[in-house]
């Protein structure tokens, strides 16, 4: 027996869930096995969802996901099974338990932490440091989490190239960032060819705070060839055939398989060997023929695209929202929420409110009532002037002999505000934000103002980019849902006579560009300087992006999209004096 | 030259502010000369502050930091100065250099790097390997970094029992909780006896963001007897002549030394010995000589309450506010909240503002009048009972045919946070928040209300502690500044006719058992019914504090006290399905 049928499910598992994630689980197990699947891998810490956070230090959760890991491994079938799961022995391991005829066979445990980015996971794991191969009849294969294959070398070279492990099993929850897919899958099929393996990638799917995962599992052959893909963005359940034997062939050409000539370090005392019982495996198994997939590739903005929706619709469901409430200004960053809001819950659960005041345009009325019919949603109008001459009275006193300045122009966005959480604690509805990253970044939103809310969809967005997703919806739907007014009008904060945003801030273009150059990529205002930009606009945005942290720290959890996302991504100090 | 005299630069240094450190450093530097100091020590990472969080990131902080270093070591100085940077070699290092004649004799980098709680050090630090110890004529020394010597065992254990050192340096930014300095004092006169060495342990001072640092500095000798410490919560410089020769005597009687007969596990090769210039050692110098000091002891009370006013007024001024202003309920809360303001930065500084509903009772109104007096500050009264009046109409048509609820109670918390923040960006003044931590911990406080502002002083404060600290000020001023009828009417957001927090609450001190249980220690439901509480009590607590964490994600920064805080310290999902 060198065939082999591996199946991997690519679940929308929930953090903290234990319970539903099981019967989650389970399932999986029943419809693989009527689709004659050998082994079956799951995501990534599958059990408890990813990432957990704090609960890890909470000896009953712990427990209860130990629990679960038993019950799963009590249901009657036939098939190996690889599940992701917190364990439990001197100390707490990101684990994958590997299950046959109802029994832990053995239990594998993560090597390499990520403790970067928006990961912390040396906060509450131990590094593991065995290397086990399983056999399983005349197929050798090996178990991995996640980090552990991001990076050449051990543990897959101890168990391929001493092991002679053929195929290497990858439990994942590999969040998604623009261009992650294709990085991700260029690595897997790197190493395929690096060691000659059949590399079995099964990631989680679904949106979990700021994180969303793009599901985009994979099977790959020794030759680095993709036999199958799972969709990105939704659940699926991956199911190829592979052969072994072509791995040995393979091998036959790897000089490192010759290690008394080549003599390498391994160390071949670290690796185990660990039979599993081949009576499921000798049988020969008359199995239906798996149809090969046709493999989908993504533009980049359909993956984003996706990415928002995914996000959003799992942030509102799995906090127990129905409907969403969003204030449409006549912008283009409230159209694409309202786009994107509607793609992901339908358009009956989402509220449109038009809150207009004296500085608002009628173009800007215009404009939102004509995306809310061209959408086909209902919209509230409540407009906010009588609030504000009632706390323009209420302050005059206090006011008297000072000038009307940007005091004025929050208060309206605080009356909007205001008003979209009374709607939200009236109604059960989740307020969403609209502000995007570029905006955020310098501070240009109003905290408690625009900022008020539960979700923030384009927190990690930048203006240029929402002008091309907004561009990128109308091309897909082949219809100017979003009007050209609100794609080509200056932006504009309406909260005074005339106000445009290029009056303190310099085009979106080029504020895009230094903004990615000192968020993401941590140039220094010289080296921003360098590339072309002028030296008192580079210096007036660094300076008001670090101002501006205060007002981060309070907003709302949005979908990191880029490589460094406000949030966990980016830790920053309030309380920061240092100059650029 | 078996005599040495140490100094210990306890000081508030500034994160990110190279300069302004620099400055401090070099002045400090001054002034222990003239005092005859041989050695003197700074606190970790001096030269950046601490935590400098993700500004570790950007390679120019991380040269603008070696640059400040170099300049320390150019300043002409016959002192050993040990200064905390970050050191860059093929990685980043959390590291102290040890400084002589212009020269950098040698760095040391930290061993153990903590990433729980509200640490991230793995996030950026490279882990330091070597084991130096420094031999200054006759005398050896070893030099540590905070959690270095938090562990029995190595790295000090190498450099005494191998390498002799008979005094160990520790350079800390070792952050306040309640009871800290006292565990961390019995701690550092434990490990004097443990290696029968002299420790001078340097702490940082000041508030940066969430944490305070306490300062407490100290020098000790073999016997674990305190020879001199430095102020809480305040600026410092601590000498004290240590005798190596004591040392010695001390450890003839130490079996450990012997090693050939007990056989311990010494690795003597990772141990490097670095000799420094003894010329200035050697010279026998005339020197006047030092007072003993007399060392205080702070109560917890008072402990918590300068660890309170020292983060307040850091946060203050290290973000350039002059002034604050606060709403004032006549509550317990925002009456303790005036007093700690007051204390930071003084009354003339600080603005009350009255803001009465027809909600409102008389005595509140009356009572925050007489705090107000009391503590001879001025204070506005805003009365918003037209602005709500005109929500109210406002929403009329939207809301019509649904009951009051607490969408009008939240309607007025926020009308009042509207209001603060139109005076904040009126006037530049500072709004702290003055919700208590109970209240946050089950989500009794509105977002966008009163949780709107930049500083929350009592957000790791629990209610019953609220209480004690408001008793123990009137207490230390003999005065009753916070009046009895504050003390004593039962807690209410008065935000609906005659409501009473307990009834939706349990009582505050069942309240705060269950949170302590809970939100400190992990404990499970089952855990603290066990503890003797109410399991329906238990179970609605423990099910509010998983459900209002996306209040808390929006939550302005607040002072740590606790051994768990809100904040960096805990790190929980929002979307969170697990079911205590």
């Amino acid at each position: 027996m060198n065939q082999l049928r591996i199946g991997l499910s690519q679940l929308n598992l929930r953090v903290g869930d234990i319970k539903g994630n099981t019967k989650n689980i389970k399932e999986n197990i029943k419809k693989a096995e009527s689709l004659g699947v050998d082994i079956l891998c799951f995501p990534e810490l599958s059990i408890t969802g990813y990432p957990p956070e704090d609960l890890l230090l909470k000896p009953k959760f712990i427990n209860d996901n130990i629990k679960a890991l038993r019950e799963i491994c009590k249901y009657k079938t036939s098939l190996i099974v690889i599940v992701g799961f917190v364990d439990k022995k001197d100390d707490i391991y990101n684990a994958a338990a590997i299950i046959q005829n109802n029994k832990i066979v053995d239990i594998y445990h993560k090597s390499y932490l990520p403790n970067y980015g928006v990961f912390d996971e040396n906060r509450y794991f131990q590094i593991g440091k065995r290397i086990p191969v399983y056999q399983f009849g005349h197929i050798k294969f090996g178990v991995t989490i996640c980090e552990d294959i991001w990076y050449p070398g051990d543990p897959i070279q101890t168990k391929v190239l001493v092991g002679k492990a053929q195929i290497i099993f990858n439990l994942s929850s590999s969040p998604y960032f623009v261009g992650k897919p294709e990085i991700r899958e260029r690595m897997l099929r790197t190493r395929a060819r690096d060691y000659n393996s059949i590399i079995c990638f099964c990631n989680l799917v679904g949106g979990q705070d700021e994180l969303v995962f793009d599901g985009n599992s994979m099977i790959i052959d020794e030759r680095g060839h993709l036999l199958s893909k799972g969709r990105s963005f939704e659940e699926d359940l991956i199911i190829s055939d592979v052969n072994a034997e072509k791995v040995f062939r393979s091998r036959l050409h790897d000089p490192r398989t010759r290690k008394k000539i080549y003599k390498l370090s391994f160390d071949d005392s670290s690796l185990e060997n660990i039979a599993l019982s081949s009576s499921s495996a000798t049988k020969t198994k008359k199995k239906k023929s798996i149809k090969p997939r046709k493999i989908e590739k993504l533009t980049e903005k359909d993956e984003i695209f996706n990415a928002l929706v995914l996000g959003t619709r799992d942030y509102i469901k799995k906090n127990g929202f129905k409907k969403v409430v969003l204030g449409l200004s006549g912008g283009i960053d409230s159209s694409l929420c309202l786009v994107i809001a509607i793609e992901a819950i339908g358009k009956s659960n989402v509220i449109g409110v038009l809150m207009p005041s004296i500085y608002s345009s009628k173009g800007s009325v215009d404009d939102s009532i004509l995306i809310s019919e061209n959408l086909g949603i209902k919209n509230l109008k409540i407009p906010i002037e009588d609030i504000y001459k009632s706390y323009i009275d209420t302050l005059s006193e206090t006011f008297s002999g000072t000038k009307q300045n940007v005091t004025e122009e929050n208060l309206q966005a605080r009356i909007r505000g205001n008003i979209l959480m009374a709607l939200s604690n009236k109604f059960g509805w989740l307020v969403l934000t609209t502000g995007n990253k570029s905006e955020i970044s310098v501070g240009y939103t109003t905290l408690y103002g625009d900022m008020a809310g539960g979700f923030a969809i384009l927190k990690d967005v930048p203006k240029t980019l929402v002008y091309e997703l907004s561009k990128f919806y109308n091309e897909k739907k082949e219809k100017k849902v979003i009007p050209d007014t609100v794609l080509n009008k200056p932006p504009s904060a309406e909260l005074r006579p005339d106000q445009k945003d290029i009056d303190t801030l310099p085009e979106y273009h080029v504020l895009d560009r230094i903004l990615k150059a000192y968020v993401e990529e941590d140039l220094s205002m010289d080296e921003i300087v360098l590339m072309g930009e002028n030296k008192n606009i580079v210096r007036k945005i660094l300076k008001m992006v670090d101002l501006n942290e205060y007002k981060r720290r309070q907003s709302p959890p949005g979908i990191k999209i880029t490589s460094r996302a406000f949030g966990k991504d980016r830790r920053f100090p309030i309380t920061n004096l240092y100059k650029q």
